[in-house]
């Protein structure tokens, strides 16, 4: 099952760590660590092999591949002697990249990536392209009347308004070309009525939002702990001090404040209740792709009695990041060559902000996933019945 | 159902803790927070009410009851105003309590528990009486071959050896009396062949190792994270520093080394291969009974890349403890009324070091543990078919 | 030496504590730890001996100073018994108490102020009084032409405009009144020239700004340890939680960044260079008195290798500042007995942002205090000739 | 001012840091960060300068420099381009290291290591040779009779017994070549009456004892603000986490009980008291050259209040320790060029467990050794008149 990836911020850190990591693996140059997908419980076949992988995407900056991924092996997030040992394997995927199409109409902006998506597709002769959207994360969007219904959206889109965020036209133009959707950002992506009809109407699957890699996949585990003994988390505060192209534009306030929302959402959703305190996002430019994390829990147990908690997470994101990206390429594929259809609710396991209203406890993701996967692989619907 | 709770060690933190509160929800002065079997998930019509609940113990030590109530008070581990308003509660109980039997053969002294126990259920009309252990941890217990049955054993405990360990010789006598058995301590305890088959024969449920309330805890959520993940995990360090009259009986190097081995087994049974690193018990006298545990873990993600998290749990282990030993207490009684024989193997979500093979992933435990309480509840048989 | 202490703020936290622990000083029930002004290399003849200290204060609010007292007692920051062994002695106090004088015009105010003070001093035939500003610091204050000399100010001050920041109107008052001042705040006080030339010609020292208790003490320790080991710190960033009345004020953000502000300067000054990174201050109620404040320092040693350090700082901001407000009391006073005039830079020790432009290292500024209070004690005028 | 360098254990961690920066410093490659004597305070005509410095060895092991440069590189000790960038300048210094004499008698070994010091010395026509210590710490050595005078000792090192510990042997060696000492390890070193006499008589200077690099660095300025705040300091209790070959050597109880003693003097003499708690040393070998630290504090302050601190280190051991090490042999061979005899105390801020009976207070060893290397410059003797 030749698949494309196509990843919009295709020159981004997240984006070149996936590059590299999924060449690395093709040939036979490391191993599958930080890949979900390779654990026993999912492995199988109706997942992609790294091997039929084919990389390509769009980018605003024209910074090439190579050069890239050296810097990133210059801060540590990436071995050079991986780098080094593809040139080739790089400059074909270097051939690959696009610039992102940034003059016309948004609809004449939208035929633009269709038409590279669908070349990308002929001209590998792929089964199928699944759009990763790893691009800079994007200021809240503003409500727009012709994100109702797809109908109305195709009109609106050819006249002069930015009808839609980057990330929602990314997101209509792979509906578009038949190819199915993933956010790994916060950005809105396919979450507006009009993109959810339409993937519905190409039978499409789609997923998102934001991956799940620091400080809130910690929390997806401890907020459950503290739910399943039964104690009070009285306050929950924490701070995330960030480096790296993702920090400088998270510093932005509008971006800082969709993430931090999502951030928060999985403590309220979990306990049941909201605790007090509240996340920040620093850029500390010097911190590079390593952030580190650090949360102060405050609870009480049986009689009222005060306890406390902290940790303190460094972790490389980009390197947390990219293998979940082959994952969700991997499973899209799979869920698409199904025929599911719609939001992938069952993918909330990656995400911090995940589609549906689903469980934010990790384990119960990971049951969810579980099944779900072994659904593809033996070929059944999976338990919600979500086949198309 | 009214229910003996019979505490061994009934003068130490964690009893005293569990009967003021125990004797403070009954008389609706505090909430059930700490307390699982509160929850939502685990209520139900199977457990004995707090209300129900009476208790009683032995100890070695002879500090009235309400003095070491009021030295918890003043550390800092139950408010003060529930010890003030349970006075004539707490006498009650100070008349239930009896010396630890001290002198005769293993049997005599045995005899001497099971006429406390028969004593107790007789005098207060109980429907059934749980003994839970809670008195000092043992140092590992030396094998002798009159562990292997019943007969064999009860033979050897009327000579001059000290066959069993204190901990084995109240299991014998408790499923002698027909009690139910619970170690809520790492020590010896029923698991012997010998007392599981005299709980076998009898009919009696127990339960045991070592309630897991600190840094055991927040292990069993977070190495399941990082397994989920497909994270290596090369080394998880951790220190434990903790006063209080558990901590210096853990200095003796002897008992330490019991609790520090099931410390571990966690991670080796959860990662599937055991990470560099180990876990130090210290005592610091001026900690009380606040424990402060402190965990690095250094982790390597895709293409290898090394990362790192520390945590610190501040936690009052008496407090912690204290929900869970009422839980147990309520839960064991339930499975006794129930018929469930032998080893209580669904909750070793309760435990460091569960009886039986289980997983040691908090998530997979709960789960268990949930469909476990509701075949109490409803009357029909747990999933694994150990009803009597 | 009969030495009035008058606390503007006088109900506040860390004024309350003060009082209660000044109270059980002199009555023998504590000790006084925390105290530097009885450490060996400070203690002698010219200090006020606690016994001698009396307190009087203003305050916006009217809680009755004992309500204040049992509430920080609940809250763990005062024992509850040595609350409880003062009632007669606090009741004094009590007594002491006046309203801030809030209606007409600054010069009026200012004359109310003037009057308590002397009042205050008469009745109680004291030697001299220190004014202690411990009130709700202030937003940063705007420039007005009339802060520049005291002839134009107190002119000024006649008029309908609210030309000082009432931190500044207290100083002003005191210093009209013949007080000595000293700014525990980083609020203005008697930092306008206005102030300082009133000082002079009133031949009053006066002392501020900003005490130093927790994060920014440890600051001034870490921070020369870098120098001095030649380690470059390539960023050093913080947050700081706490409750409180304190909390809740620095919670607006023209507060904060007063705050904020006055704790970066530490490092600049320190460093010679200003490193990546900045400090935050969030609201948590519930962390109450207890301030949490975590600090990531990331440097850099020989040929470049990247290190870093965290520490977490749990601290009880009243009971840190309480014995520093005594201190800074005692060595007033005994400035002013001593003839010492204007800005008292040897007192940098206790102070965030120490007027002048001294040292930030602690050793360094102990090594000054330890000198100045040695001139006090053996009659010799202090290193920089100071005396008045 | 031509200066030899000669580090017994040539080819360890330290060693070969010392030796690659020493070299990048000469060469113009890399800058002084870490290096104390180029503080604007200490630096100065008296100091031979880094280019000045010729370099030699002694080590059991074999395995070539550029191989062990190497492989710091590749664990972010050192920069892979330095290594790269001197090769032949390390192949040099490769010629000037010499296997640690192993047979014979110790006068013998004595009689060996002389000769390839004066060789050495000969060869490059040196001024002067520092001998610094940097070997593996040897378990705490026992006493011995011939340790009393130089006498005794020359006689009983003919004979068949290991009279001298390893550092020791070292340290006579030097000695009797009239080379300076200096014990960058906890081990005896110099510290033997015989040795101390041998040094007076021989006009040489010795210095030691355990470079402070860590844990130890933090609280010689964390003690110290507890003790300047006149706060109680209840518990300090810390775990050292190291990999490296140092790590594994101190995993040997003996010679991490030599350690964890000169870590824990500090505390007790800059205190006044000894806290509870302790210090532990555990080998992780994932860790490598960077150790990770933990220490936790509880502390009391104005009227018992409880309070804590916690910090975490996560430093790289060799980078911190060797431009300490070309710090000292350029101190201690100006000390010798100006005639100083004896211990060098003024030199105490560069170590844990320093000679004579000193302050801890890294705020007052840098005080003096400002002084001291002040007077070396201004060719004055120091302060407390040493100079030979
Ligand atoms: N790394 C993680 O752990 C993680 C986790 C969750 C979400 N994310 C999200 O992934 C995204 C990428 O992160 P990153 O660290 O790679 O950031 P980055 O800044 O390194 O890369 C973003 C890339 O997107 C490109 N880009 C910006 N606008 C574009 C547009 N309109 N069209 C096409 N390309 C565009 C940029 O030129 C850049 O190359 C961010 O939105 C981040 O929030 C990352
Ligand atoms: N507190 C927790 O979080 C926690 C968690 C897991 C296990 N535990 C275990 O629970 C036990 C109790 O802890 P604690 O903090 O209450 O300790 P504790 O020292 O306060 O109390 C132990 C009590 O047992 C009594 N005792 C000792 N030997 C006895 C004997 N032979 N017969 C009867 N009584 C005896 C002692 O006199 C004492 O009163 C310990 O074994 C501890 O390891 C506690
Ligand atoms: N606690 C510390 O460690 C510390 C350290 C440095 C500085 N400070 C400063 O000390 C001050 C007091 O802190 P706190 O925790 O006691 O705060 P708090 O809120 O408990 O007390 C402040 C008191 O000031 C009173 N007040 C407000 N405006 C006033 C006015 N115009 N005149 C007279 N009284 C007025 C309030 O009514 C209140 O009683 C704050 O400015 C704080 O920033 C405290
Ligand atoms: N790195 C630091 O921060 C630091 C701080 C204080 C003290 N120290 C001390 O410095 C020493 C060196 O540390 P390291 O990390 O380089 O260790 P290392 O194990 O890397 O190097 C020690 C070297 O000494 C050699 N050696 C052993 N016995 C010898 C002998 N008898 N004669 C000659 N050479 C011998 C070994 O072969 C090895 O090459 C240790 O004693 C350590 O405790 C280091
Ligand atoms: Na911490
Ligand atoms: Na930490």
């Amino acid at each position: 099952m030749r698949t494309g990836v196509w990843l919009v911020g295709a020159r981004g850190s997240v984006a070149t760590t996936s590059i590299v990591g999924g060449l690395a693996l093709r040939a036979g140059l490391a191993g599958p660590t930080g890949c979900v997908t390779e654990l026993p419980e999912l492995r199988g076949p109706a997942l992609p092999a790294f091997a039929d992988l084919v990389f390509g995407g769009h980018d605003v900056a024209t910074t090439p591949l190579c050069k890239r991924a050296e810097a990133l092996a210059t801060a540590g997030v990436l071995p050079g002697r991986l780098v080094a040992a593809l040139p080739d394997e790089l400059a074909a995927v270097e051939e690959e990249l696009r610039p992102a199409p940034g003059v016309g109409s948004q609809a004449e902006r939208a035929a633009a990536i269709v038409r590279d998506l669908t070349d990308f597709r002929d001209r590998h002769r792929l089964d199928r392209v699944v759009v990763v959207n790893v691009s800079a994360t994007e200021p809240t969007a503003t409500a727009h009347p012709a994100h109702a219904d797809p109908a109305t959206l195709r009109d609106a889109l050819t006249g002069p308004d930015e009808v839609l965020p980057a990330s929602s036209l990314y997101a209509y133009a792979a509906l578009t070309a038949g190819c199915p959707y993933v956010d790994f950002t916060p950005s809105t992506g396919a979450r507006l009525p009009a993109l959810h009809t339409l993937a519905v109407e190409r039978g499409l699957p789609y997923a998102g939002h934001d991956g799940k890699t620091g400080e809130t996949l910690v929390k997806s585990v401890l907020a459950p702990m503290f739910a399943m003994r039964h104690l009070t988390v009285r306050s929950w505060s924490g701070i995330n001090l960030l480096g790296g192209g993702d920090g400088a534009n998270l510093a932005d306030p509008a971006a800082n404040a969709a993430k931090v929302e999502s951030k928060q959402r999985v403590l309220g959703e979990t306990l049941g209740y909201v605790p007090q305190g509240g996340t920040r996002i620093d850029y500390v430019e010097e911190l590079g792709d390593f952030k580190t994390a650090w949360d102060l829990i405050t609870f009480s147990g049986f009689l009222g009695t005060g306890m406390r908690m902290e940790f303190t997470w460094h972790g490389c994101d980009s390197a947390l990041a990219a293998p979940l990206v082959l994952d969700l390429a991997r499973l899209t594929a799979a869920a698409h060559a199904a025929g599911r259809v719609g939001p992938l609710t069952d993918l909330a396991f990656f995400f911090k902000d995940p589609l549906g209203s689903p469980t934010h406890s990790l384990g119960e993701q990971w049951t969810r996933l579980a099944e779900f996967t072994r659904a593809l692989h033996t070929g059944r619907e999976s338990a919600d019945g979500q086949a198309g």
